[in-house]
């Protein structure tokens, strides 16, 4: 098993950033603007991109604390990963610590996906602090694969 | 051992990329501007960041195909790392597969070390296409650990 991980800091309060994960407007708005679903705990959100997207069913999500997902549908890699952010203050930031656990392989489509969270991670800081992100299909491209 | 995984793809001749990898010059224009040494198989290059720096090995260089690095100082966590770019062309793209594999231990800093890589070489990406790249102290900020 191996696991995607990244950490960023937001220069906002942590109940803003939960609110950009755990909304449908929220995660419009820094992942993909194709979102839909519901995303109340043991609920499914749909989040579409331009080449298919992601099914992902909501276990838990604990107030400026944690949210943790599990993917449900979508490319088979994705199939049965968890996606989990951690969310804690620090000198003024609040750090949001990111995991997409459990990938069967480092298939070339993990090293792909890696950098794409990166910058969807970007995204969500920038949408917590200044109010704009760069969600699909506005967000950066970073090779052939989009 | 955990790795830390990124995929990009750079509009350019793979010869491009790998003169950014391999010389002093090219790797001043996307990592950091404080780097020198040698960047010939078996030398060492330094690159130096605020608060601290890396002392790193060039292992193999293969024109176009590959730049193996370890690490011989720097933090602890480094120590001993490996630093892969493998070059491919795909779709008119040059694709970099990069690797930094050997972390012990998936630790706090392995996350932000993660994040920052990709910004890095998306600084990468933008050097080698546009003659203008992003390296320390010029950097994306991306949290409180800079």
């Amino acid at each position: 098993m191996v696991d995607i991980l990244h950490r960023i800091g937001v220069t906002s309060a942590p109940d803003d950033v939960y609110m950009a994960l755990t909304t449908v407007d929220g995660l419009a708005h820094w992942w993909t603007q194709d979102t839909d679903g519901d995303s109340e705990v043991g609920g499914v959100i749909r989040f579409r991109f331009e080449p298919g997207g992601f099914d992902i069913k909501v276990l838990e999500a604990r107030p400026a604390e944690r949210v943790l997902w599990e993917v449900v549908d979508g490319p088979e890699e994705w199939i049965g990963t968890r996606i989990r952010f951690d969310l804690k203050r620090e000198d003024g930031y609040t750090i949001v610590l990111f995991r997409h656990e459990g990938w069967k392989e480092p298939v070339e489509f993990m090293y792909h996906c890696s950098t794409k969270w990166a910058t969807f991670l970007m995204s969500l800081k920038s949408l917590v602090e200044t109010g704009k992100g760069e969600p699909a299909p506005h967000d950066v491209r970073i090779s052939n694969w989009h």
